[in-house]
Order: structure tokens, then C-alpha cells, then sequence
């Protein structure tokens, strides 16, 4: 794959692109749009010019890559396996919606994703890593060239199979984001204020605890942060919501250009902004329509939401 | 019973005095000092004076009693039943200790708990209507004379037994308490700004919903609000959590004499950080031993916690 214009990304992501079949209490969908790099791509790009790195099958539609490439998305380090099939997961949610129930994963093509960055894509200041193997994430890592920023995000998968490996890419890069059950289960403390801290203590400069509907939490040497999530009365599907988090936050400091523990709380604050469209749809449908003077009233609200008068 | 000094407290509060028995991953405690009065009035008590209406047996220890006389509560309300037994609950937290399991619960003398409020408690001007069976609540609302702010909490027993009492003290009140899961039983909507927005019209001025470790919403016409909970390195039994948030709570506004919306989050400020306290140890044993400096300390850290730079 080629791109016209090989300048380099401000941001880039390295994650998945998925057909997802999903189940909520407000409707389902069959083979929908899905993937860590697809919502963190589509929610970056209302900040930042984007560069995505992942691996589709020849299935992957055609209107898919049209969805992301009307968002500017460099596709550049997308990788189509020939005679591949796209990742494919399928999930259902109940009730309060706080948990998805997994009912499908079929891999396919991600069982030998191994990115190599487009020449272009290396040089990118900020990058984030979306969950896959940290024996990958490494592997990118070391194909980057003096970045200003690295994030990731990992799950239960690899802290209970790949510690080892997470281990290394935690003293690699910036920052982590991570759900609180995750935070929990990889740092043995049932407290979260405890478990955010210790996390500090296995390298990154700062963690960001995503607590579904109830918000995040910023860990890091200089301050604590917590902001709730954006007040929704419906919610129709939450999957993505923290891929979009991730990329309304980091597109949000790529397009400041800094990188300061205020900064990254102001970021948060457009992260959750951005996750609470993704959540009014299925798929990138609401997200993929939005633009930035709907995203920047959203964030007065949500700062009036949490001022303490 | 009399009083030495029939002042009329300018808060007070009804509702129970308890023996419990408490199991948490930290440790486990026999027939210690538990109530919602009991938590209540401690924790209003370092904002303003308080009286507090209950019930008790004689088997109510006077060193109990001492920990409320202490701090200044008008006991005046308390009905010591000839021949009774104190209130008895027993309840396990585990692993996040998100939600207590009721182990025992004893009504005892709380079986015809039937508060007859002392003369000079009936013109109090901030009122706190406990967990208790609405009818009662109902009851008590009958002998006050012109409340400036009557709020009042509830519980699942009540929303599914006694539904049309609750509804007539909702609108007897200018705002209510409840948890997370009671707001979304009450009106039968699983998301919870929707549930909050529900119950406004069912009455109350202002609806607060507690979400344990994740905070509390402020719910009215005027404003939302979330306030994260203050985010402690331990807790060792939250029992009386809630109870002190509301007594932290009322105590502050009947302190600056104002029932605003802006009054009411700020209260919250103070209610949470009163319950960190409580949190930090069993019974009251954290919670009867701050002073209001050290209150005001975690007051600013809270307002940090929070703050969007």
C-alpha cells in the first residue's frame, strides 16, 4: 500500500479494524465497523492529522476504508493480507451496560499482525499503542524515531498470559490507559487510588483509568484528576468508547502540542467528550458525524458538569 | 426523656441507632456504635448543632451515648424502649467492598419505632428524614413547623413495598438521597441521568444520587453536578458512608443558612469528604475523632481532585 502524500502523521495508531456483531438492550447490528484504530482514528481526527497502522482481510469493504479515509486517515500502514479475513468479535450488553459479554472473537487476520510502520508513519510525534500483544507493541517501539509521546493500552488477555513483555513496554513509553478492573487485576490492589499509583511505579509518567459510565482517573507524580463521564441520556452502544477516549485525548494533545499532566487533563476532558457520541450509535455512526463546534459545547457542559461552584 | 437546654438545633435528623457486627477484608468488629442517626449526627455535628430523634433498648451503652453527647447532639429525640433491644445489623463487604451483603438484621425496637418529635425540635429548620419505613417519614414531616429544607433517603425495601407512602413523601420534600441502584428501581430506567431527571418529577427539588466509590450526581432543574468520591489510599469499612455524606452534607447548609443549588453542590463537597472519614476506619472510630481544619484540608484536595486547569 502507497499513499500520495507520505508526510509524516502528527498521530499515529497502531491497533485493529474489525467487523463487530453487537447486541444491546436498544437494538443489534451484524458486521458493522469495529477496531481500536478505526474509533481511535475517526476521534483523533477532529484534532489532528492521523496516521492508522493495522491489518484487514480482503473482505474489508471498501465504504469502511471510505469512513476513515473522509477523516483524512493516512491508511498508509494498513496492511491488506491477501486471501485474509478481517478480525471479527462479537458482543453482547445487558442491563446497566457496563460490561460487554464477549460471544465471538475470531482473530483471523491479527493472528500474525506484526506492523511495520510506513517510512513516513516512524518519525510521528505522538503515538498511541492500542491493545494487542505487548510482544508488538515492543516491536513498534522500536521502530520509532525520537517520538514526543507514546500511550498505550493493554487488557486482561496480556497481563494474565504476557506479563513479562507488558513489563518492558511499560518502562517504554509516556503513558497508560487502562480499565479498572485491568488496573486492579495487574497491580494485585483492590484499591484504585493504590492501584493507580503502583502502576506509576512500573514506568509511565502517567496512567488514566477508564471507569466506563463512571469516568477516568489520572494517575501521575504531580497531581490526581478525576473527571466523570459526559452526561448521556441514552446510551445505544458503548463499544469504542474508550478506543474514542483515547483518540479525542491524544489527537486533543497533538493538536496543542504539549504534553504537560494539565495538558493531558484537558485532553481527558475532549477524550470524554468524544466517547460520549460514540456511545449514541452503533459503530462510528454518530461519531463519524460530528464536528468540532458539537464536540467544544459538549466540553463547556462537561466542565460545568464538574465546577464546583 | 428531657433536655437541659431546649434550644431548637437548627438541623435535625431521624433515624436509627444501632448495634453492628461488621466483616471487611480489614478486619471484623462485634456490636459496635452503627445508625444512620448515629453517622448522621456525628458528621453534621462539625458544622452545626444538631438533634437527633431514634430509638434504642436499654441495652444502648452509655459510652455510645457519650460519642453523641460529645459532639454536641441534642439526644432529647431519643426514646430508650423499656425492655428492648437496640437495632442489630450484621453485614460482609468483599473485594472492592463495593456493596455490603446483610448478614442479620434485627429490627428489635425499631419494629415500632414511632419518633414523637420533643417540642423544641419541631420548628428546626434543616430536617433529614433517614431510611425508615415513608409512613413514618410521612409522620414526622406532619409535626414540623415551617422546615426551610426537609430531605429525606430511602431504600429498596421501601420502593418495593411501600411505593405509594414513597411517593407522597417525595412530594412532602425538597430533595432526596439514594444510591445509584435504588434511583434506577424507583422509576424503572437503567440509565441513571435519565433515572435522576425521573424522580425530580416526582417531587423533590433536587435529587442527589450516591454511587459508593464513584461519587455523587446533583440532579435539579437548574444544574447537573458529579463529585467524585475523595479518593483514599484505604477503606476499611464504608458503613455509614452514606450517612455521613448526608450528614456532612445538611450540617454544611444549615451552617450557611442557604438552600441554593450552588449551596447544595458545595455542601456535597463537605458531605463526601466527612464520609472519607468514616471510611478510614469501623464505626465511628475515624469519623467522631476530625476537627473542621482537617476538614477544610480535604475540602481543597477534593476541589483539586477535580479541577479542570
Amino acid at each position: 500500500m502507497t499513499s500520495k502524500d507520505p508526510k509524516t502523521p502528527t498521530l499515529c495508531v497502531v491497533g485493529t479494524m474489525a467487523f463487530d456483531d453487537i447486541e444491546t438492550p436498544h437494538g443489534a447490528r451484524e458486521a458493522i465497523l469495529g477496531g481500536s484504530a478505526t474509533y481511535f482514528g475517526v476521534a483523533s481526527s477532529y484534532f489532528t492529522d492521523v496516521g492508522a497502522s493495522s491489518v484487514v482481510g480482503e473482505d474489508f469493504p471498501a465504504g469502511f476504508r471510505a469512513v476513515l479515509e473522509t477523516h483524512g486517515i493516512d491508511l498508509a500502514g494498513v496492511e491488506v493480507k491477501e486471501g485474509g479475513r478481517t478480525f471479527h468479535w462479537s458482543g453482547r450488553y445487558e442491563g446497566t451496560m457496563d460490561q460487554a459479554e464477549t460471544l465471538v472473537t475470531d482473530l483471523n487476520v491479527l493472528l500474525d499482525f506484526d506492523p511495520v510502520l510506513p517510512a513516513h508513519f516512524r518519525s510521528a510525534p505522538y503515538v498511541f499503542l492500542a491493545n494487542t500483544d505487548p510482544a508488538i507493541q515492543l516491536k513498534v517501539i522500536e521502530q520509532l524515531e525520537s517520538p514526543e509521546l507514546v500511550v498505550m493500552d493493554t487488557m486482561n488477555l496480556w497481563i494474565d498470559v504476557a506479563r513479562d513483555n507488558l513489563a518492558k513496554v511499560l518502562e517504554r513509553v509516556d503513558g497508560l490507559m487502562i480499565n479498572d478492573a485491568e488496573a486492579r487485576q495487574l497491580t494485585g490492589e483492590s484499591n484504585l487510588i493504590v492501584a493507580g499509583k503502583a502502576i506509576l511505579r512500573m514506568g509511565p509518567r502517567f496512567v488514566i483509568v477508564k471507569k466506563g459510565e463512571h469516568g477516568s482517573f489520572l494517575f501521575s507524580a504531580d497531581r490526581l484528576f478525576a473527571l466523570p463521564s459526559y452526561p448521556l441520556d441514552e446510551v445505544v452502544d458503548p463499544t469504542g468508547a474508550g478506543d474514542s477516549f483515547a483518540g479525542g485525548t491524544m489527537g486533543y494533545l497533538a493538536s496543542v502540542q504539549e504534553t504537560g499532566i494539565d495538558d493531558i487533563c484537558r485532553a481527558m476532558v475532549h477524550g470524554t467528550v468524544v466517547a460520549s457520541f460514540t456511545c449514541s450509535d452503533f459503530s462510528l455512526d454518530r461519531l463519524a458525524h460530528i464536528d468540532r463546534p458539537e464536540i467544544d459545547r459538549r466540553v463547556q457542559e462537561l466542565q460545568d458538569f464538574v465546577r464546583v461552584p
